[in-house]
């Protein structure tokens, strides 16, 4: 299931970038479970991982091997390479061995990355009898297939391309990203790739991507649960026209909107996708005295799993959002200030039951697919907002079936 | 649904406390869903309260008028009287200016207490009219017809009772509780109210109860959602032959304990009653440096929905209770010290998949109805446990009909 228009856009090749996929039989045997992506000679590259503390053996590697100015990326789908002790690690590594000796470079200038089961041995020799297949296969006009085999749980691979103008130059950006469950990114997502050929340092790159994740990966939901394998990765392969993106430039301000706005698109196709989904719900809190409890009272109501289900049902209960504002941890909150609007029907004021508040019109908006709540403290001047969706019988059945 | 025994036990009579149930139909017109508890002069009463912010109208009666020696207790189900505003506030204190009037004593006397949906008026002349008929059936030995009177989700009433010893004197200990959704009690839980006729001043009362709810009732949850009505009090008449329980004492020691236990077995059997419950889970963190962060893990694991789906499956899919414990926020958690056991098998050791793990072992644990996820984090000597349960296809149908 998917909520709206999920469709997948023509994905522009970003010169410089090159990507080969290729069927592993990792988990099954009839798709691409494996991708290679060659990043041209004097790319640079930005990445943020995972801040869980059982993060999986290749965001360690990943990690690592980030500021060796990477070449390349090798992706398999099917197995998390997590929860698999020092066996994981050697294998990560091994894979990235392999790829080194295919391509005549130094294998810290690979960077691992698994998606899929957690706790199962990755099975290393079929990744490395398959890669020469990945290398054969690599060219830049191919990112349907790679979103594709990135895939796990998802219904629909999840692509954004655009060519952007910069002081007359144009700067084509193009990026992927995956995920449907175990969705609740801290620093990014499992997994997103953007690459662009403008020409950017490492740091103003990582500067770029690190404002664009908080705003977009950082800001999404499906269950609470943060994978041991997040990871976003902005590629720039600098083959563009355009000169070098400066620090403080307005170039360099135009870039990081652009980069936040395709990491805001790939983010929302993940919630689209968000296992089970049938509702996709923007969460705004406004009047918030700062960003951090903003965030808290958006993801209360978002990880709520009675919110969720109401949601599910179209059923305007919204005494489950206020108990979950009540309950979001915010000190010497004072209800009587708070208002509470599902899209513009005013549900709560002064934190109670608006006076003019009637189940019929709050029955209107729940019965759409896309509906947002917003939450006005009256405490301050900062807003943010969470994207999440709801909690199906769907959801349920996905998650005890998903190893059988 | 519910998991395991759920036998309603024998309930001894408390002397000095007397109870009356009757219908006021305030929700459903075929069952008691008023009851009045009648406290002996003399007795003393303690109560904890939830702390979500938007605490229901009968809350913040009931907190105000704890210090005025209260003598009855006026518990409704069906309507919570929360998110209703100023006429919530009006509707809490008329209903006990009305028990007042009633029995001749200060409205200030009495504690109102309500259950069921929130943001619906209370039908209070409902309740007025039902008065009466609540005060003509006070008698000692109505336990069993209360505590049916107080469910609303609930597929089984929730009753404690035990006589103990103390320096030779008999003590009688009954209590009951109701609540199978929006559980994650903080101070308390929606609603436990246990007798005794011990002797004992309010601060010594209020110190065992605040200690039993902290092990008991504030270390349960079904779905994260803390209620705006959580409440559990503890009433004493003061009518056994002991005499009064002194701080400090040894009887205020076996008596604290007598208190607990009550409350650990209601606070169980809230969890057997789980919204679409199947499953029992015992999640025990061991050497965390302290309590906070024991709990903190344990709660992670207890909330996480790919957690209890797995559970619900059966499915020893233990990569999920890892990265639950890895995103738990525990700062410089050294993940290679971190054993996982189930009951008493091994799936982790040193941050790994424990080398001596069968699938097959795996299974035959996940096969029980009541399970035991034991984390040792290696870090300190402080033990904490959490009681949960599983996610099923019945929670979202429960959550998703709740209010049609």
């Amino acid at each position: 299931m998917a909520v709206g228009k999920c469709e997948f856009p023509q994905m522009h090749a970003v010169a410089g970038i090159k990507l080969g996929t290729a069927c592993a039989g990792i988990k099954q045997t009839e798709r691409d479970d494996l991708l290679l992506i060659e990043m041209a000679e004097g790319s640079t590259c930005a990445a943020v991982f995972t801040q869980n503390a059982f993060c999986a053996a290749p965001v360690h590697v990943a990690r690592k091997h980030l500021e060796r100015r990477p070449r390349y990326l090798l992706i398999n789908s099917g197995n998390a390479n997590a929860g698999t002790g020092e066996q994981g690690m050697l294998d990560a590594q091994s894979s990235c061995v392999e790829v080194a000796a295919l391509h005549n470079i130094n294998a810290e200038q690979v960077l691992p990355f698994s998606t899929g089961v957690i706790g199962e041995v990755l099975p290393i020799e079929k990744i490395v009898a398959t890669l020469p297949q990945t290398q054969s296969n690599l060219i830049e006009d191919n990112w349907p297939k790679a979103a594709h085999a990135i895939m796990t749980t998802d219904t629909f691979a999840k692509g954004y391309s655009k060519v952007i103008e910069i002081d007359g130059h144009e700067v084509t950006i193009t990026g992927m990203s995956k995920g449907a469950g175990m969705i609740q990114p801290n620093m990014a997502t499992m997994l997103g790739f953007v690459a662009t050929d403008a020409k950017i340092s490492q740091a103003n790159l990582q500067q770029c991507l690190s404002l664009a994740v908080e705003q977009s990966f950082n800001r999404i939901t499906v269950d609470g649960d943060t994978s041991t394998n997040d990871a976003c990765v902005l590629m720039a392969s600098g083959k563009s026209t355009l000169p070098e993106i400066l620090e403080d430039s307005e170039a360099m301000r135009i870039f990081q909107q652009a980069i936040q706005e395709a990491c805001m698109y790939l983010a929302e196709a993940i919630i689209r996708d968000g296992e089970g989904a049938t509702k996709l719900i923007k969460i705004k809190v406004q009047q918030a005295i700062n960003e951090a409890e903003a965030v808290q009272v958006a993801k209360t109501i978002a990880h709520s799993p009675l919110v969720k289900t109401a949601f599910f049902a179209s059923d305007p209960n919204w005494g489950r959002i206020l108990a979950a504002v009540g309950r979001s941890g915010v000190e010497q909150l004072d209800v009587a200030q708070i208002s509470i609007y599902l899209d513009d029907v005013c549900i709560v004021e002064k934190g109670g039951r608006a006076a003019a508040y009637t189940e019929e019109a709050g029955q209107e908006v729940m019965n759409k697919e896309e509906i947002s709540v917003t939450v006005i403290l009256g405490r301050g001047q900062v807003e943010q907002q969470v994207l999440s969706c709801d909690f199906s019988y769907d959801y349920v059945r996905i998650n005890a079936e998903y190893r059988t």
